[in-house]
């Protein structure tokens, strides 16, 4: 069975918006075993449409298409695809009931326009869209099950979920296989040099598809496996699992979906500890990151950014003598400001980051891509010092502060 | 004239990877005078890819395809388009030479399976690529002229800028136009408000395609004037700009591509000014946001993120009395926060967040998404209370922290 997935709207069209929709999908719907072949964009154009979903019921069997079932005249999914089948819209008393609820429920009075999204082709079912105005419908056209569903992403996830991803399992019958995904998550390498550590996985084990994520600097390892007996899967899977880890040792730090951030938050809290930070070059992110996680009070205390060497001597303690003797991106003064913030918020842990984000300030010793790192615990203060190749501001940021967090999991691991 | 846009890959086929190529290259494109209409991605399918070629060249007169051009045996754009027009790939000579001079000049051997990378199919004619190992290549097929490019999107946006736009702009011949843009930043309004307050800009300007741009919560408005004659189309556009301008008056924070951090850091640094802040809610955003500004490091001091009520008290001088009759979420510990900050550090500007970002926390009164700021200037301080209705966390300390930063605008652009 073969799927392909149709986002309309001119604005992605015209590349005002990036289309994130059809890659969300393509995983989903590979995940329960259906290959995607295509994904198309087209504009808000009646024509257009409705030849596009004729086009594409001539080569799929399954057909995801996002936009267009909003309450405005460039809304035009259900008309074209009563279109390219020849029928007519009628007014679905399902939809318009679900509608009138919706607005009901929020005390809101219901438009005109809104009427209109309750207007659907002959033949076709809602998909009822728990989050929003806009219903949903699936219609077969030719030999292919369209489903439509609204573009907002939060909208069109739950009902992927709740209706489309079950109606295609119905549609596989037989053919019907459970996708028992494995994510494991790392940190410190690339994403080539994990496919290199993996050459030989799919020789050991034939069934597994292989698959890898990256959201810079993390690369998560994906493992897929299809079948109809889950509890083989899962058995199959526990095999595979030991394996993959063998291969990255300390670089996994989850073996699930868990964020880097989310783990130390849990280390810390579990362990009843606590967390002061000190920043100079990550100016702040480090502790953003911490704090993204919900409930990060609990053992997050205080950060202090400090950008110049006054600020660090003033607030975290720092020793003009150790300034003066090695200079504010050295070791020294990444130990003395993890001890200072860990002494003036009373935390248990204390990190700091001091570098050169760039693009400007690099020199010969310390060019651009440099970062010191100070962890002070309860046992004393370590010091740690990097150097990464990445060009851009940003990307230096985000790996200064990602690798002093993982320097904490690591630190808080080997206590476990 | 019609382009199409094929973004090659099985990591986004299967949606491994976000395409975000093909909304930039539509952008660029439609910038030059041509319509967009329609985005496909396939996989790493050597028939696929040939079909998919085909059947772009019976539709459109340009296509530009990422992707495909590496060393390795998933990547087949060449071969494929070689099969599509029926002639085979032959070595070129200048696309080797090309490649040599690459590795020469970064000292690196060039691996064997790079020499692939030079063969182009026969006709076609080599796009450079300066910053990588993959040349480009441009060839027709049938009436459509197809440009090649890497996915890689650094090397693929110099490729376009450096040859593809200019090649297109050779195709358009007598219908050649310029296109003028002006991107308009704003701040506090949706796009749908947005799109409503220049509902009448059309009538009025019918030159003018209106186009918006959001990246929560900043939206952008841009304005495209297409044309021959590029003095008469700047005249044109400075007509428009005050009407546009006077639609949003304050909310207008730059009429360039400037982000508002960038603003702010302009204006403190030309009044010679400097900047502390103070963090609860936001646990650090507000700086990683001043801090990603190149060169921040002359107007950004300090910043304290503190979550707990002791380090309020302890670090920023927040008083107990404060706390207790207001709460940690008031206005009052918001000006206390921004006047410790600004205290602290000796800087002439301090700004606080306290707030409720959610999930939990939010009280009544207090609901998630309340945000408090503190405004602390030479003039004395003010406070102010706003509350946001997003249902994520991260989207309250994004909006949270960009609210802050916008108030600092309006008070440094005060004083103009």
């Amino acid at each position: 069975m073969i799927a392909e997935i149709l986002a309309t709207g001119d604005e992605i069209r015209s590349g005002a918006l990036v289309d994130s929709n059809s890659a969300y999908i393509s995983q989903k719907i590979e995940e329960v075993g259906v290959e995607v072949s295509r994904h198309i964009s087209v504009g808000d154009d009646l024509d257009i449409l409705a030849s596009t979903f004729k086009e594409i019921s001539n080569r799929a069997q399954i057909a995801v298409v996002t936009g267009g079932l909003g309450p405005t005249s460039d809304d035009l999914s259900a008309q074209a695809a009563a279109s390219a089948m020849g029928v007519e819209l009628v007014l679905d008393e399902e939809a318009l009931k679900s509608m009138e609820a919706f607005f009901i429920k929020r005390n809101l009075p219901m438009g005109v326009s809104n009427k209109k999204q309750a207007f659907l082709p002959v033949g076709s079912r809602i998909i009822h869209n728990p989050l929003g105005t806009a219903p949903g419908f699936y219609i077969k056209i030719n030999k292919c099950s369209f489903f439509f569903l609204p573009g907002v992403p939060f909208e069109m996830k739950t009902m992927l979920k709740n209706t489309v991803l079950l109606k295609i399992n119905e549609l596989l019958g037989d053919n019907r296989q459970t996708c028992i995904v494995k994510t494991i998550s790392t940190f410190g390498i690339t994403e080539s040099a994990a496919g290199e550590r993996l050459a030989g996985l799919t020789d050991l084990f034939p069934d597994i598809k292989l698959g890898f994520r990256s959201k810079f600097p993390v690369i998560q390892i994906k493992l897929y496996l299809y079948g109809k007996d889950e509890e083989k899967l899962n058995t199959k899977m526990k095999a595979v699992e030991p394996y993959v880890l063998e291969k990255f040792g300390k670089k996994v730090f989850s073996v699930n979906d868990t964020s880097l951030e989310a783990v130390v938050g849990e280390l810390l809290r579990s362990k009843g500890l606590t967390l002061a930070i000190a920043e100079s070059c990550t100016g702040g992110l480090v502790s953003h990151l911490i704090t993204n996680q919900p409930g990060s009070s609990d053992y997050f205390l205080f950060s202090g950014v400090t950008y110049s060497n006054k600020s660090k001597i003033n607030l975290l303690g720092v020793s003009e003598k150790t300034l003066e003797k090695y200079g504010a991106v050295h070791e020294e003064t990444a130990k003395e400001m993890a001890q200072g913030a860990r002494r003036i918020a009373g935390a248990s842990h204390g990190i700091a980051t001091t570098g050169i984000a760039g693009p400007g300030g690099g020199t010969e010793d310390k060019p651009v891509g440099t970062i010191c790192i100070g962890m002070a615990t309860p046992d004393g203060v370590k010091g740690y010092t990097y150097n990464f190749p990445f060009p851009k501001r940003s990307m230096n940021k985000i790996i200064f502060a990602m690798k002093a967090i993982d320097l904490l999991r690591l630190e808080l691991q080997k206590a476990l």
